[in-house]
């Protein structure tokens, strides 16, 4: 039985379908159309009534969370070495992705799509332009970690490899020019995602999500 | 070494407050008072520069955020059976435990903390009020959750013992009651929070903090 994977372009799915690609994994990739609003549509809300990417389906299993479905690639490809096996820079790993994922990503949602949080537009104007403070911020702290691993002799964010925590930097500071940060404003963090971009696994599933880097425009 | 966990009487720290009161660990409880700034403090942003409770020191290791604080736990006390070692039914409760750190948790925020997501007085307003309609849905979401597992013969949400998704439940529809949200709407989520409050360790953990479960005014 083939994994399937439904993703967006774009989207933090990206992270799974890279690991996928890392892992040498045989899956189905299934694109869902955001801008089509696919992700409502009844075929899909059966497979995830929340109506969000991504989504594994391996058999008759379906896992959705982002984080729940890093764990499980990690678990199914263990030769990937995608998670640290001791308890200690487990939780460290869990830590950089909790943060990126309940913190980092939230931050950019209120900046792309503030109607999540409230219907009214003022509020909704106010809370966009608020959070790309924020944001910017959390750039920053990003950069941090860049800087770290590099201080502590590690190529990667999260290990020996590239894997979730490096693909989920490159999304979401591609995400931060969306919102108008100029990657370089944070060159050891542009560099470090420009590394990730390179690794052929990652260069394979940008390349299949049509996913441009930056699309800073000054 | 003692472990020692930094917690905020009514936060999401009293998960992994509960989980160290259930496996019977030997551990310093360090109260941050939030009503008194505490965690900006110098001293505890020194500990962690976030300035969020839960935080883990064991020995000199500090881990933060309340997911990886879990999973350390977990990995600490095997014998608890925290989290199931099966990676589909980890990668489940994972899923779950996401979702109500990365969706349940910050919709709370958005109406108790409005100002960490906007500065404009109004915005803020705006956001209170709809997040609580979102809120409200949520404890829905949350009560099936609960009907699920008694379908499925589970007396508990993430497994054979009251775990860290029992006592995420139980914060989550606490912090509903001062969100002004009647808990008798879902009683069937309510007796289950009732018979988690009940377990002696999770009892304690509640004196502690000095915890009523509901603070519903109708």
């Amino acid at each position: 039985m083939t994994i399937k994977l439904y993703y967006a372009s774009g989207a933090c799915s990206f992270v799974p379908h890279s690991m996928l690609e890392i892992a040498g994994a045989t899956f189905e990739p299934m694109t869902v159309k955001l801008h089509k609003n696919e992700q409502n549509s009844p075929e899909y809300k059966a497979i995830n009534p929340r109506g969000q990417v991504p989504v594994l389906v391996d058999g008759d299993q379906v896992i959705t969370q982002i984080v729940a479905i890093i764990n499980y690639i990690d678990a199914k490809f263990p030769e990937a070495g995608f998670i640290p096996k001791d308890p200690l820079a487990r939780a460290k790993f869990v830590e950089t992705l909790a943060w990126m994922n309940n913190t980092v990503h939230p931050t950019f949602t209120h900046i792309f799509m503030p109607f999540k949080y409230s219907d009214d537009a003022a509020a909704q104007e106010a809370m966009k332009g608020y959070n790309k403070g924020v944001y910017r911020q959390l750039m920053g702290e990003l950069q941090g970690l860049v800087q770290k691993a590099k201080t502590e002799g590690r190529d990667w964010l999260g290990g020996v490899h590239c894997g979730p925590l490096d693909t989920y930097a490159l999304t979401l500071l591609r995400w931060g020019t969306i919102a108008g940060i100029n990657p370089e404003d944070f060159p050891e963090l542009w560099a470090f995602v420009q590394r990730v971009a390179q690794v052929p696994a990652v260069a394979r599933a940008m390349e299949r999500e049509k996913l441009q880097l930056s699309l800073y425009k000054p």
